[in-house]
């Protein structure tokens, strides 16, 4: 892999995906080879909005690698309150680190920060832009899962403002997987991401109702519908209400679906799925760690074992 | 000393307790042998109120021992905003973190949250319930001043309110020391603190001026009565005014007299006694890095010396 | 070097400014060298006020020297809250860290705590006070850009109430420059420290316009006039507008003109100034890494090689 940053999982390949996470793999089979491979470097957290997940797992992957991070704190307490524009901050902070991660709310900002810097820059969400290693840790779980091969998929749920999905969705085209889904018609994919999709020779459907597709699916991809996007309350539960699954719906699905859902959840997963062997949300957000340890080493220099 | 999670000082047997204590003596003899006896390890850090104190000791604890903390950061910028729950935080954050470290507002929910997980999980304070190493650095401080042979202590200021007070209290009745309670008496401990310590045989005598018994005492205890008990300042003046000490009030002490505090203090405790050999409340505050040195060690599987 | 607290520029001589310098230079010439110097060693932040880009600078010093910190974290979650006092939190925190940086708001503040730790203590800002470390990265950046002898250097934008540049005036003194000064006439140096200047033998020349002394200018300091000493935005405008400068501007100035600021900027310094040579304040903020890890080394008992 040669990128210098890395910014959307659109740049990266087919070939580029397999060596993040061969590479994640090899390092969560033997973490401890890896401890001291980056023990004097620091990397340089720029999170101009909350995340605590990702920036945990930023910070694990960096010290999991024997590194350090440099942190710039909440916006509030920044210069950015002073009116520093992005770009100062990054030439700023390169002279501290020797990678940065950025998220930052604007779309694009990402791109535009990689500009000025000399150092690797990784995106770690940009608005409704892109956040390229949620994706590489959800294509990990994927293929540790359910493999590539003769892959069938459901995603389910906020499909319009779903950044997470639309970057999945894409990245999934490099497989051929069978992408399925499922929405109440208010947040269906937007028309743009469609599009694209059947431009790459993706096989999509649309569904209202999961019980169409459920017995299919090797792998269903929960995401939050969010209150905020419907005029009033009972309008909001009555939709919501019927993407939400339970023990009980999964009764329809194959032994070995996985289930999975980028977190925090709030109702949309019962509590009782949780001890069934379909549920792999945990392990995914555990799989943040490998798969930027693998990206993190690569990015700085390490071989792939 | 085999506990998987430390939840509550009442958990530890005295031999627990003397267990903890020698091997944080044995840290505090020469600190420089246990540099890297942890070095690949990190400790979560869930804060879900404010700590100062408490989190930079158990910060300090870790990085004396080698290793490093994964820190959540401020509720306001997490996913708990989003309506997460406790248990699938701790859920996620267990897969970044060799062992964490919990203060949460509301009573039993550190109990409930290592139910969750599977690496150790150590209680830092949750609301009015315990704050296990709390009372450990007490009790150290107490060993390492004036022993727990013969032991006469005071406890004084707002004993209704106080955790620390409670389970320090508690913690006392395992040594059989005196203990004498000095307080208004809108502020006396609660009924069933008290039917408690009698239950499990604790000499308990309760006073509402300190000079009763300050020439008979081996250790002073003294907390902070908050203005916020009272339902006007002039009251609040009046009462707290009774229990504030200076260097005068000592005069009638013992001379090996040991005062401690928890801090922070506001002006429970004139500064003209800081100067004074009976003032240990800085080197209270600063054994909380030994003793938290050696739970966190014993947890993580190292063996005392 | 001998001193056991850092709290002014002023407490520096000549000297003492030059082996912080050479020291720095010769980290800055091999930091691979100095990686695991201080491996054991915590630096105990104390940040009573925001301050991204200071911090981060000392974070990345003390790492790059192979220690770490411990953060206090921000005033709101801290036992300040709790009506303590500087000299309680100072006490306690030196039993956590073998040095200590301190930002306060209040001038005298890091004098006065000093007096109560055993610790070095490295003042890091003060309110209107002092804030050396700044005042060390930009004489290193001067001496590295411009060299001491027979140097001219021009400060401009707000002189009246910016810390910075009385501290960087009064510490030019040592070295013989030629100091002119460029303000609005409200915002002209303060009398006492141009009377400071005076005593100490200072060459000064105060002017209103920035094309008098332009061509003779090795070093042009440039600082932020804020709007807020403005009683209304378009006297704000007109005044502020006459103290920017970009590419067209310096075609008046020596090839060699080294352009500093402290950043971070709003508008003072046009982008197409960033592309030339002149520009020189990224550089300076990048230089506060090297100069900070030569002042905590020897501090904390390094020897300069």
């Amino acid at each position: 892999m040669r990128h210098d940053h890395i910014i959307s999982a659109k740049q990266l390949s087919r070939a580029d995906i397999e060596e993040v996470l061969d590479h994640a793999a090899a390092i969560a089979a033997d973490p401890g080879a890896y401890a001291d491979r980056h023990a004097d470097t620091l990397l340089g957290m720029l999170f101009f909005e909350p995340s605590t997940r990702t920036k945990m797992s930023f910070t694990t992957a960096m010290k999991r690698l024997g590194g350090d991070i440099v942190d710039m704190g909440s916006v509030e307490s920044s210069s950015v309150k002073k009116g520093e524009s992005l770009a100062d901050t990054v030439r700023v902070v390169e002279g501290y680190a020797d990678a940065l991660v950025l998220r930052h709310p604007m779309e694009g900002s990402a791109k535009m920060a990689s500009e000025f810097v000399d150092v690797p820059l990784v995106n770690a969400g940009d608005g409704a832009g892109q956040h390229p290693t949620q994706t590489l840790l959800d294509l990990y779980t994927i293929r540790e899962n359910a493999g590539f091969d003769d892959l069938t998929i459901g995603i389910m749920g906020d499909l319009k403002y779903g950044r997470t999905v639309h970057s999945l969705a894409h990245a999934l085209t490099n497989v051929d997987a069978r992408q399925h889904f499922v929405s109440p018609e208010s947040l269906q994919l937007p028309r743009s991401v469609r599009y694209d999709l059947h431009q790459e020779g993706a096989e999509v459907r649309e569904h209202t109702e999961l019980d169409e597709i459920l017995p299919e699916l090797d792998v269903l991809y929960v995401t939050r519908i969010q209150r905020e996007r419907f005029p009033d309350e009972s309008e909001y539960r009555e939709v919501a209400g019927q993407y939400q699954i339970d023990s009980e719906t999964l009764a329809a699905a194959k032994d070995d679906l996985t289930v999975m859902h980028p977190l925090p959840r709030v109702d949309e997963i019962a509590h009782d799925v949780d001890d069934t062997d379909h549920a792999k949300y945990f392990q995914q957000a555990h799989n943040g760690v490998p798969v930027r340890m693998a990206l993190l080493d690569l990015m700085l220099g390490g071989e792939p074992e």
